[in-house]
């Protein structure tokens, strides 16, 4: 799922890797000063110094660009929920950790780059591939989650798997989406603590 | 509750209650039609046929108005709620009811008008008083549900009461908030149910 989420969906052109990158990398800090919205192709081939075909060799589209800028965003977001579950020693604390990392990564790239968020808020609710990727990445470690603390004997086994992972992925679902993540914002402290409670609660055996 | 969430909190001049009525009805119209925000006080009082000075004697503001409409408008959520609640024969029945009618109502008034809807996620982005207390009253209404849950032993008492109600109610915010539900409502059949079992999950005894 990172590699899903970390290739670009419309990429076309010579496979060069770097120019790719250095458009990405000038595409993201034009974005964040004057916003994707506002941003044209010309512009951004204007500040960039590139001319607009050269760009087209490469994406699509703004879009396109806008998705590998969001894809390397939300990628960011599941290397630190990875790392944190990996370094968990239980399922349980896996759990904690997860939604943990999960919000405090995304409120400081909120935070940081209110821009930059902009596209992943926009990806979100324009169901985007690289939003779509992400979100699936976050049901995946969940369930990986989930079914060691089965095997350990931590949670219960009684409810189905696929139930008890939509269930718990719909609780923290207005955390992992970047569009509602921000209305949410104000909860960033207390909701995982108390929704990791509760979720365990209801997975005890 | 209700009560408050009915009364204008910037209501002032004659305590006529008829002229006030009239001119939340042809509000909650004139805004239905061309929306809350384009809508001036002026407007307003052109289509009541109402002098401007006529208005302000019952309202404070535009504002005020849409406070009124929301107030309306949010009561009939909760009197759905309250039905709901009050026709089921168990604890965790209630809690069923409660979540189902909450989603049901607030997406029925959604698709129903769309505009008037708008004031309401309008009025939560503001945190006006007619939106505090209805989430206000949702929570009490969930207190008392858990209450009586612990008391019939349907549901665990370990948990201190408080933390209990404020998870849950952060797992029901998601469908309570207008201005989430907007982003919510491809889950609002399969949610309720969802994330009812996994709320009854964690409360068993």
């Amino acid at each position: 799922m990172s590699e899903n989420a970390s290739s670009a969906p419309q990429s076309r052109g010579p496979a060069d890797h770097n120019v790719r990158e250095q458009i990405v990398e000038a595409a993201e800090e034009h974005f964040s000063h004057y916003g994707y919205e506002k941003t044209t192709v010309s512009d951004l081939a204007k500040s960039i110094g590139f001319s607009k075909a050269y760009i087209y060799k490469f994406f699509d589209s703004k879009q396109a660009i806008g998705e590998a800028i969001c894809a390397k965003t939300l990628s960011a977001i599941i290397v630190a929920v990875e790392e944190a579950v990996a370094n968990a020693p239980t399922a349980t604390e896996k759990f904690r950790r997860m939604f943990k990392s999960l919000v405090s990564t995304g409120v400081s790239l909120f935070f940081n780059d209110r821009k930059l968020y902009d596209i992943a808020a926009h990806s979100a609710g324009e169901g985007w591939p690289s939003a779509r990727a992400y979100a699936q990445r976050i049901e995946q470690i969940l369930m990986e989650v989930i079914r060691e603390g089965r095997e350990s004997g931590e949670f219960e086994r009684k409810t189905p798997l696929d139930e008890t992972v939509n269930a718990i992925f719909l609780v923290i679902q207005p955390y992992v989406n970047p569009l509602l993540l921000q209305y949410n914002l104000d909860l960033a402290e207390e909701a995982p603590v108390q929704l990791s409670n509760l979720v365990l609660r209801s997975l005890a055996p």
